[in-house]
């Protein structure tokens, strides 16, 4: 299975011995981000046309612990999307052993950067609307 | 009301011009241990008797964005505890205008640091397992 | 002696049991933002006027360590300002033990936000080059 | 020329709309992390063997920003090794343009993890000492 791969770093562990819970939060946000780039979406674009896409909850479960210099896999898939709000799913584990280590959730909204009102991106930007409408439930929901 | 005081410094913002989502998982930490460090429990006893206390799980609901040079105030309150599983509620507001930013969640175990195996608190520093006992549901929930 | 005072928060450590090293480059921003808003400029109010301080430099030597939840004590100077660069001296010491954690310096430059040129502030805002020049090498370059 | 490649993700900018001098130092650990790592040398296994290699200091002079997305490629060289201190230089540029965005040095010395006193790995890691010292002045210093 191909997915986002990212290699733990010193600075991300804490005094327990393991990656600190708040950077998983992070990963998602880099293995999103390539998700969609890879299918055309970029987020540099979306900001440029003066929209924002701010994250409106996140939940997360860690079922084990990454620890320094591991290679995690984070596979990402889009949950839903309707114009105005977009949730992605997260799982990461360990590259080598497939050993689940976190889950996750992410919602989203699509906001004016001026007025920071919402606003339907399929409306504003049709060609990304089309894109990550069919990313919804995409059989394998894989990131290389 | 007293609560949790958190200065936002600048380089917990991103281009967006808010306090990037992943920070306010480090606001809840501050404030949880903070919190119960001022009721008698000091998590650096905890690990100094070779017991470590990971997140399991977080929830975090984005209501509106902090900025740069705000002051936030963090409230805590213990929501359930039985001596392996401890959980805290958290409720982030400008400390200025009393406008709610973020409420979240973490849900927490003790393992011993060796095996990493779960253990229940109360029968390995029973006083620990006391004071946290009479944290849940505290009335205000409030740290200075 | 009065100072800044930073507490060291769990994310803050590495899996060393100190606190990572580029924390320190953190605290220094907290640091010297506090202490030029007590003496009347507000970094905030700079940005607002479309003008930015980018870091033009640091260096750090790293005298010994801070763990987990110790109270640090971070004193700032102004060590230079000639309207167009801005110099900070930093020393972070253990404030129960006066122990010498850091010492450090950052060079900053005044640059048009649009442009991206370098500006004097003097000539922009008069009354902050008044205020940022009184500050330097002021006999006890301590703040609150 | 190849080099240690980093994508910047958009948690490390900061609201100036670049990314916060503090991630820079992050990307140096990173990269020697990886450049020693390729020629053998692992310091997951130096931990192992109960020695540390903190920080001793930094310098860090920048020249551009990177931005969102841009991919940055990090050079390393070890500039000196006498068994008991290693120093290591960096430049950072924009993969893409070629552009110089920062240049820096880190000094680390090698202590035991207990007694936190400075030792000579040469003596303790032999073979460990003989590939550093290699390393030093290596013709192109580049990791892949």
């Amino acid at each position: 299975m191909s997915a986002y791969l990212h290699r733990v770093i010193y600075y991300e562990t804490d005094q327990m011995g393991i990656v600190h819970h708040s950077n998983y939060i992070r990963w998602f946000e880099e293995a999103r981000d390539l998700y969609v780039r890879e299918r055309g979406v970029d987020y540099g674009q979306i900001e440029a046309h003066g929209i924002l896409m701010p994250v409106t909850d996140l939940r997360c479960e860690y079922k084990s612990a990454a620890k320094y210099w591991d290679l995690a896999a984070v596979t990402v898939r889009v949950l839903s999307f309707n114009g105005v709000r977009l949730r992605y799913g997260y799982e990461v584990r360990n590259a080598e052993t497939g050993a689940l280590i976190v889950t996750g959730e992410t919602g989203h909204c699509f906001i004016d950067a001026k007025s920071r009102k919402p606003l339907n991106l399929k409306k504003y930007m049709p060609e990304y609307g089309e894109l990550l409408s069919r990313m919804v439930g995409e059989e394998d929901g894989e990131s290389k």
